[in-house]
């Protein structure tokens, strides 16, 4: 199992789909903020794309959610617009008014309407945004748009908050013969829970598919990726995944075969990017990767899985590098799935602790060693009730997250 | 709102209902653990007592709480043996049949059926007991039993783990116009989800109630103290509230009020161990009150106040004294109870934050004050849904917390 990669600018693979474009600006939309840090992302079609969008499960989400998620299923979109600094969440009707007025603006810069212009936005929640200011750095944001890697890599940092990296991941797919390309840009480093996290990501393709397929494929890559990681179990105002197909490599998955490439293409960044949020988690030593096997369904794999990974007395073991065996399976009797504890058996970095309810000899010391000497952590939870599984992946819980988290806002 | 008081020996109110007696011993169940810590509790009745009891729902269980839900309720139980140490969980059938040996012992050394003695353990999950050890400490334990304010406070000291302070609570109710006493012993810091905590608890009393009268106050009582209080959302293996009420005040209660004089008694003494258990919490520094007003039913006034109590955003927010109340609001959003932003209204520590959906202006600098000047913090969450309210009580996660839980079994 491979880390999230993390593409960097002298990498050759983050080329831009044919017919994008990005920029990056600062504007200052948190007071105080370094003015060397860029707080604004414009991600632009040439052309009208189909855009299919997952959002935020919370009853309390940003202004932006509200007014993307009306906007898709769409089959004209061109632009997505992002900030940092500010989720303009929890703003009232204000706040709508500021997120339709800054797509508004974007639309009359690039020729398209209002709504066909998107727009995410990542923060402090409760706080208007500085939309003057905003709007009259559009202008520049518009005339700084272009298709180089160096492009991607400063829109990936402009929307970076408490991230330490900037997240980027391309794969190429062939399509009807043709070579379609798909390249993914994300933020997120806590407030991340299933479904989803405190996360945008927008993913950018030059196949044509209709809007109503792309959102079904967003929603089965989300479903293998953004939706099996937490960093602390708290579900964001703000985590939107956008998906652009704009149809500028002149091809349309036409075939089963060509549809199953497109999927695991998406399947493959969505997965990348959502591994390289758990990378870059806050505060985090040690990178956890949870496979739960043998359940009846894999919902009920998920729920034990995200269980476990939820635990702050897992998550804190494995920050101490101590094999506490016991939170784990404890922590998997609380999830809500029917099980005997002679069902359960558990492994830690390969070595078995628990089989089929009974504790199995094992030289702690050693076990202790490994987790104190590589960040990598692998978890296998099996029990006997049938044949389904899941992959998990989260973080440790350390001072370092503590201290990150006790003073953000003020 | 009063902290959960903590009876010292010198506080007269501890004394023992009738016919009750007390005795804790070392006999080190920990290997390596202080000699001057005892680990060993046993609570005894010189005649057979109604019994009561509530357990941990989680599905990994201890072998304890395996046992002693067999005999419960009972109309025949002397006593209850506890220990800290060793939690006697995922154990398997040596778990067990260590259980019942050390029950059968006790019983035969008070003149007892072995169904008739309960037991509790709470420490380390997935070791055995050092059983030869543990027996032969019971007949000098026997021995040292007692029924003075000391004999029950070294009870209480027995059975703490990290627990810094014994944790005592007593009252009186008339019943049928006699005094009738009611005092509990527990322990717990971490691992404390409702239902339950990490926690062991006996509530003794003389009055006379049958075992399903009793069964039925002890429900009601506990979803309104350990139901409704969370360290870090980690439902524990051994939680155990056990009541005993062996009649020997000669009283029963027979009229309504009589039985809601015994039903307040008994909620005032779990809700006060419950409040000890917050006040105590591993590492804290605050206490936090959620209050949850204006829910369809207290079901989901529950659901919102335990969501905002588990995420760890909003806890370290109250350790860094930061008034980030996004936090608090977006956990209601999640909690899977359905409402609109505008029927949302929060105070902290009285003052407003956010009125029915709109931010509300505040001094941000001098609430911070009042959160880094005081340990108790009120968190006011009121809807406009119904009428149905609830009272929760969580703690705050601090380096210290992750210190603590970071080595514990290594």
């Amino acid at each position: 199992m491979k880390l999230g990669r993390v593409v960097g600018v002298t990498d050759a693979v983050v080329k831009l789909p044919q017919g994008f474009q990005v920029a990056a600006s600062h504007c200052g939309v948190k007071p105080g903020a370094s003015a060397e840090k860029d707080d604004l992302a414009l991600f632009v079609s040439d052309r009208p794309s189909s855009a299919a969008g997952v959002f935020t499960t919370n009853l309390v989400c940003g202004a932006p959610v509200k007014v993307s998620r009306e906007r898709v299923p769409g089959s004209r979109v061109r632009a997505v617009l992002m900030n940092s600094g500010n989720a303009n969440a929890c703003t009232g009707q204000q706040g709508i008014a500021d997120a339709e007025q800054l797509t508004a603006r974007v639309g009359e810069l690039i020729g398209a309407a209002a709504n066909d212009v998107l727009i995410c936005s990542t923060g402090v929640i409760g706080r208007l945004l500085p939309v003057s200011k905003m709007v009259a750095a559009l202008p520049q944001l518009v005339e700084g748009l272009g298709p180089t890697p160096e492009h991607a890599l400063a829109g990936a940092r402009a929307i970076m908050t408490t991230d330490t990296v900037p997240k980027l991941a391309t794969t190429v797919a062939m399509v009807g013969g043709k070579e379609v390309r798909l390249t993914g840009v994300c933020k997120g480093a806590a407030m991340i829970a299933p479904n989803m996290a405190t996360m945008l990501c927008v993913i950018m393709s030059d196949v044509a598919v209709p809007a109503e397929l792309a959102t079904g494929m967003l929603k089965l890559a989300v479903n293998q990726s953004f939706n099996r990681i937490s960093v602390d179990g708290h579900e964001s105002t703000s985590d939107s995944v956008l998906f652009l197909a704009n149809g500028a490599a002149g091809v349309t998955p036409e075939l089963p075969g060509d549809r199953r490439a497109l999927q695991t293409a998406l399947d493959q960044v969505t997965r990348e990017l959502a591994l390289a949020i758990i990378a870059d988690a806050e505060g985090a030593e040690h990178f956890i990767h949870i496979h739960v096997r043998g359940c009846r369904d894999e919902g009920e794999a998920a729920r034990l899985a995200r269980t476990i990974a939820d635990s702050p007395l897992v998550k804190t073991a494995i920050y101490g590098a101590d094999p506490n065996w016991g939170r784990i399976v404890s922590a998997a009797g609380y999830a809500g799935v029917p099980f005997a504890e002679s069902d359960l058996s558990l492994t830690m970095n390969g070595v078995e602790l628990y089989r089929q309810g009974v504790p199995q000899p094992f030289d702690a010391a050693a076990v202790s060693a490994g987790l104190r000497n590589q960040r990598h952590v692998e978890v296998e939870l099996t029990l006997t009730l049938g044949t389904a599984e899941t992959e998990f992946w989260t973080s440790d819980l350390t001072k370092e997250y503590v201290a990150l988290n006790a003073d953000y806002t003020t």
